[in-house]
């Protein structure tokens, strides 16, 4: 087992990258592949006294910047530190990829190289929440907006994938993200996606409330991936709030600075319980191997659970073991899709039926070349 | 000015409330009636000794309770008191409604009798929440699923108009709720309303991330009803599992306890900026009157503050500020749905042309009883 592990992709990077690849050869003793600019990496491994460890260097002379546009850049960029990471994947060289650099160059080298496992239509992007149980699974967190309700379907199959066999969960509750408990509560797409779920051998226990989701109701939460980013980020947004104004308070005078230095097991446990470095990183599942993208800001211990992150992936077989529960449950899909299509065809149908008629009554032809060609 | 207050509303309904209406008659001198059950309406405000007040007592002999579909509770309740409380608002005997039961109901009720604003599609909630540098407005919380471009275009408005006139900031910043700053970063829906965003003349800064929302970078941002419930419920789970943590944390030993003793106007602080009851409640904009809706679990406090806000919505004329500005901004609207209904008719030409030599060609005509008949 090979893990390649993109140097140049992060805040912190080389430098934290690095650091967390050395805890992590320490840890696990996994051989470790760093992508990126040899010799910066090579610099930072001498600087960390890493010689020993079983760590090597691919050179990958460019990188994908956070702010670019992930298509744009990977189609330039062709030696970029994720795209030849994700190419020794494909070569079979490294059984698995993690990166903390553009999570949007990652997904899109992911789904252009790696491709979607059979039947997935298209990845996801999962992380793991804090809640007052212990943690949540929430998927997708980014990487599609305007899903399909099979699409969500898809998300509820391979988070309860990841959370029974990474996560180590026997049998993983999954809840859809939803405005109220009730069956019909929620958008058009939730509503059908709830249908879907339902028929499954899931462990599905219907809607999840935005409110329920940190009490821990359910293992894995399934959502778009518009709702859960916008949902992730505000947390993150409430959390940043809540830690500025404790240390504001609690820095204001000296006496405040004693009392708080006397709660600080208090305050770091909270810091810990909602610190994404615990986590490591958020798996994409549904690809054709392991990609786990970390955190922009992520530190070496970050790194180093995102590597563990990769590892649990490569030796729990979780890409197969999803492409088989895809396939267990591709005959509901394909009945909603066959039934989809019957309604759709009736729709278009109806519509011929009216337009012609339209037409035929009104001459509302106005700004359409194709209303005057003859009916065939 | 008179105020209708649902006293049979809410987790604490009738004291809490009616303990409000006791502050608020007490603090602006404003009339009030309190609508629900009689009996016990008045012996809540003997208890409180608030005989001298302008608060009189409107009977209703129905309440709708918290977890009941709001639609069918409405038509089957006619002497619901959220319903009876709008029909006073209907007939003109108060200018404003505050409830703090069923949002639903309340929603439902407010729409059905006394109907959208001219020029408005759907109602929207608007809700204060705590930022970095104070508090933004997030509209809409739930009012609305599956919005339309249209709609939420609407909502920066309404949400403008919000802001300027009650929370009485000159030109407010509206933002749109999305996953990246850049202008195409979106779903459909959210992408088409950037465009109609822009062309408006509201002080529009471009997409709002979820993370920037609690730094405070727009006073009003807009995103579906779903999205909306979505993010605003998760954010009260996290500060719920925070309190929990920081409660746990802080009781576990005698010694603790004395130091959280010691800081305790730091977590009240903290405490208050988050709390719902500061900011009272959730408008409900776009409709023929003013309806103040109370979070379920309002105190006196939160009741006596809702208040306020019913009292300042008709001080500033909101309902009318916003049909103007609705109005004042028709010609975007308008000429984008032309637009619209334009490529509507070139997809259903298209359509009909495929469909039609679909049929010549290939017979395909199952299940469908209509492509049997002849073109008119």
């Amino acid at each position: 087992m090979r893990i390649a592990v993109d140097g140049m992709g992060g805040d912190y990077a080389p430098q934290a990258i690095v650091e967390g690849a050395v805890l992590a050869a320490q840890e696990y003793n996994t051989p470790i592949v760093l992508v990126g600019d040899e010799a910066h990496l090579e610099r930072e491994l001498d600087r960390l006294q890493a010689r020993k460890l079983p760590i090597s260097v691919c050179h990958a002379a460019e990188v994908v910047h956070m702010d670019e546009a992930p298509g744009m850049a990977l189609r330039r960029k062709r030696f970029s530190s994720i795209r030849v990471a994700i190419e020794l994947m494909r070569s079979g060289e490294v059984q698995a990829v993690v990166s903390a650099g553009n999570t949007g160059a990652a997904l899109a080298a992911s789904t252009m190289i790696l491709k979607p496992l059979r039947g997935v239509d298209r990845p996801a992007i999962a992380t793991l929440l804090p809640t007052q149980k212990g943690f949540s699974v929430l998927v997708d967190v980014g990487a599609n907006v305007d899903c399909k309700s099979t699409q969500l379907f898809q998300f509820g199959i391979m988070g309860s994938v990841f959370a029974k066999y990474v996560l180590g969960k026997p049998t993983p509750s999954v809840g859809l993200l939803a405005i109220g408990e009730e069956d019909t509560k929620g958008n058009d797409v939730t509503r059908e996606a709830f249908s879907l779920l339902k028929q499954s051998n899931l462990n599905f226990i219907g809607n999840v409330e935005g409110k329920l989701f940190f009490r821990g109701l359910a293992d894995v939460v399934v959502c778009d991936g518009f709702i859960g980013n916008i949902a992730l980020k505000m947390c993150e947004g409430l959390a940043e709030m809540y830690h500025q104004s404790l240390k504001a308070g609690l820095t204001r005078t000296l006496w405040r600075r004693l009392v708080a230095w006397l709660i600080r097991p208090v305050l770091n446990d909270i810091r810990r319980r909602v610190d994404a470095a615990e986590y490591g990183g958020a798996p994409l599942l549904g690809i054709n191997g392991t990609c786990i993208i970390g955190h922009g800001s992520s530190t070496p211990k970050a790194i180093k659970n995102a590597i563990h992150m990769a590892k649990r992936f490569i030796e729990e077989r979780v890409s197969e073991r999803i492409q088989e529960d895809i396939e267990r449950h591709s005959d509901i899909q394909n009945e909603w899709l066959v039934r989809r299509r019957r309604i759709w065809r009736q729709i278009r149908n109806h519509m011929t039926f009216r337009s012609e008629r339209d037409a035929g009554e009104t001459g509302d032809v106005d700004d359409n070349p194709q209303s005057s060609l003859p009916p065939l």
